[in-house]
């Protein structure tokens, strides 16, 4: 029987240790195909290169760990997927998986997140497709305790297919040994209190860098947040049809169409 | 009684023909304060600026119909509502509006688009927040028929709210004259046929300039598509939960937490 044909991608940029965590685990389950941008795309949102040129070339990351055919892209996380599908692969991948990523896209992060933009880029195209993310920023995160949960899921999706029309956001405690399970949560409500640190350049100008910090805003017990403070894995199926078909009614009400 | 405050934005730049046409429909229904990218963010997504600086200025663009205070911003349209509402202004505006952007966000657009992002992440602040596109690409479209339908749904909207975690994407077609009225849609399902036109540059390297085709994947008659299609202005709400609930379910029966 042929083996699953697996597109890996992320946006922390084809070098990333979470990246090169995930190839190795993929590779315990079908063909892997890695197509990935040469530099780091994190906070990148679902950002197209529509006015720019795209350079894209084989090449050997790691020998001995490494995927048989990995591509960089100058692009980014959904540039990645469509030159994948529409270039560089000769058949239609079976699942699409983006991450490892190093930090958290739950709760209103995922609208921010490039991991998520390529699965959601694949999903629109019909391919089941998964984010990864591992609650660690930093870039030697300890990958390992998420392995068998990340194997586990892309096996059961393999299995089962995916819900048409979603993707799953994936996101993974920072444990020391391995999480407590897998919970399918909802997205939590949040969203980040940002703080601008102004500073002045050399020549004068004004210029700010963006911190932050976020804030639960959701005490339910069945979402993203809550799993993750738990130790467990989050799973949250996650839908590009944007319509909040509840509020049509609603809005149907206004004073539109009178002269 | 104190004028609404009514933050304008975009992702063309602070100089589009579209968001000058915005600020002079804005100016009648309240006080105008602009703060938009200083260039073309076409196709950025939900970006943001986190680990490069930001700069912003006051500007004058038009003396005679622009805003009384305008600024402009290095980042994206996300980065610019973050700013606007943490440094620039001094109380919290009434609504955001952004564009009107230089061509459609309708369906599977809204996506890719940096219009809805500036709105979306005011709608997550908890402002009523429109995103506003013209069907119209040129740089020197005519919006004069889109303005009567843009100070009506703007004017509703500051009447009666915009229901609770949703932001509206409208779309207005490309006539000559007005469109033939306003209807409140779901997203058209759709997607991007993609071409990546190959090329190779002096120095030997190959490149490639993405370009594609809409593909409607959609019949029903209550999409932005068909009220596009038939002369009338759209109107999606649209929301940032993106958790597809129905699909929880099914998840649910996976095989996740075995041993």
């Amino acid at each position: 029987m042929e083996k699953p044909l697996i597109l890996v991608t992320n946006d922390d940029g084809i070098t990333a240790p979470g990246l090169r965590a995930l190839i190795r685990t993929m590779k315990e389950l079908g063909d892997v195909v890695v197509v990935a941008p040469d530099s780091p795309q994190s906070g990148m949102g679902h950002a197209i290169t529509v006015d720019s040129t795209l350079f894209s070339k084989q090449v050997v990351v790691d020998h001995k760990e490494g995927a048989p055919s990995e591509y960089s892209c100058s692009g980014t996380p959904a540039d990645c997927v469509k030159l994948a599908l529409r270039v560089i692969l000769d058949r239609t991948p079976d699942i699409c998986v983006s991450g490892i990523n190093h930090g958290s896209n739950s709760s209103i992060n995922v609208i921010y997140s490039g991991t998520m933009s390529a699965a959601i880029e694949a999903g629109i195209e019909g391919i089941p497709a998964i984010g990864f993310s591992l609650c660690d920023y930093s870039w030697d995160a300890n990958f390992e305790p998420a392995l068998e949960s990340v194997k586990k899921i892309v096996s059961e999706a393999l299995t089962n297919g995916i819900p048409k029309g979603t993707v799953l956001n994936v996101n993974i405690p920072k444990t020391k040994n391995r999480p407590k399970g897998i919970k399918i949560c909802r997205q939590a409500r949040g969203n980040w209190k940002e703080k601008f640190d102004k500073r002045t350049s050399p020549s004068g100008k004004d210029y700010y860098w963006l911190t932050g910090e976020f804030e639960l805003l959701d005490k339910g017990e069945d979402t993203d947040e809550w799993a993750l403070a738990q130790g467990y894995v989050s799973v949250v199926p996650t839908q590009f049809d944007l319509t909040a078909h509840h509020a049509i009614q609603q809005v149907n009400n206004w004073n539109l169409n009178e002269q």
